[in-house]
């Protein structure tokens, strides 16, 4: 069997967002730092899974006494680029019970009677913990500044409320990673159909996702607005070229196994004698 | 290749607490209705992943157009049965947007200021969820009836409020399948001798593990009473013999699977003309 094919320039740097960063730039269809193909891509994510969920063990137990550093992921993409994809085969090797997942969906009624983080704060993962947002608080600088749902002052507003809340949950022990899933339109467009095409697709398809889709270049913009003012050091942007979805999942997969071995996370040691307790149990 | 090997019996079937049952006549290191070996197990528990994630997709997708239907799988074991086992391997290959898994822990002060059911209520599943509890409203008439934190009338109070309980998830559209994990004693002394003997196991090692141990037949006494009071035709309790961890996890996975079949779930119909969506996003 031949070896693995690893990445070369890792998605850390690859993908980050540094200044002078353009999203029209971005090529959704390559594969930055990776020489490998498809089938190295799905073996490189097969091989690094018992790593992820090992790592992922030792976060949790870490918790247990008293450690407070957890893992905030943040996904957003536009329709059908595979966020899904990315919960369903990167992060579902974890162990359930030191995951919190939440998608936010459009805000309730009680939703809105509140400032736009409020329900951003409900789901931020307790310590210990690996948090994924399926859309987040972006939405509020995204979907609301393409239909004008909030004026430009409010629009700096929330930048800088969400740069202060970010900072506020890196200080308390969360490494904040940022991912835009970055299809081509024509992907969108070919996966839409797709979902047209399969009768167990079309529960997913709604035709709201035309209306959004005819608004690509302002979402566009949105997005590059919102990279300029909400990356941060400490809580970066990535772009992952997504049309390949393999691609986009072992880069996500890379991204959050940089975090975890940056944690330096090591299994707590016993706070008890180990041979007592063995003699102990021994006779029990 | 060879065949997989079936289950002959379900455990649906076999493993079902009926009138007169006796806990102390089953033998936790059986493997009812099923003929294979661990290699046998570990491989029709690979082949059914694929059918578990679709069936629990069908039961989202139902939901998303009004579908009421939802699983609540009640998981309770002595310590080191595996409960956390069948979560990572059986459970976890579904959609985690789909799956609302909750550990109930030792009550929390605010917790006991309130009646046992309080923190329950607050985490049964959503339609068209899989719902997993770690533990459960059964430790209220278990770990209290061991060491007497409730008389026998409140425990009798206890019984009924959770067929109540149960009762009424079930009108609303809840599959309750209740399993205990069921291994020996003995079995339990290997596996904490096992995590004292592995540091990375260290965190899960408690000394009062060994405490609740040195209560193992009450705690017999306590299940064999919770499934005199509380089994039902709607809510049946299984006793699924632990001590092969590989039967266990295939036990618990037909389980969900029949529970899934019986629903007979479809994907749902499209509400919009597929021609017209497909000729639209072709447009666009």
């Amino acid at each position: 069997m031949a070896g693995l094919v690893e990445f070369k320039q890792h998605p850390s740097q690859t993908l980050k967002v540094g200044d002078g960063f353009a999203l029209a730039d971005v090529d959704p269809d390559a594969t930055p730092g990776y020489a490998g193909n498809k089938a190295d891509g799905q073996a490189l994510l097969a091989d690094l899974d018992g790593k992820l969920a090992e790592l992922q063990e030792r976060l949790f137990a870490e918790s247990r006494f008293g450690g407070k550093k957890r893992i905030l992921l943040v996904l957003q993409a536009m329709d059908t680029a595979g966020k899904g994809g990315i919960v369903n085969h990167v992060m579902a090797t974890m162990d359930p019970q030191g995951v919190q997942f939440k998608a936010f969906k459009a805000p309730t009624d009680e939703e809105k009677s509140y400032d736009f983080l409020w329900r951003i704060e409900k789901a931020v993962p307790a310590a210990g913990m690996v948090g994924i947002f399926d859309r987040s608080h972006y939405e509020d600088v995204l979907i609301h500044r393409v239909h004008n749902w909030a004026t430009p002052d409010e629009l700096k507003r929330r930048y800088r409320a969400i740069n202060e809340f970010e900072a506020r949950q890196t200080d308390a022990g969360t490494k904040i990673i940022k991912v835009m899933l970055n299809i081509s339109k024509d992907e969108q467009k070919s996966r839409l159909l797709a979902r047209l095409d399969n009768p167990a697709k079309h529960w997913k398809y709604s035709s709201a996702d035309l209306k959004e889709r005819a608004f690509w270049g302002d979402y566009m913009d949105a997005y590059q607005a919102a990279f300029e003012n909400t990356n941060s050091e400490l809580a970066p942007w990535h772009v992952v070229p997504a049309n390949k979805k393999w691609f986009a999942r072992i880069a996500v997969q890379q991204l959050v196994l940089a975090a975890l071995s940056d944690m330096k996370l090591e299994w707590p040691k016993a706070e008890f004698d180990v041979a007592t307790e063995r003699e102990l149990t021994e006779r029990s």
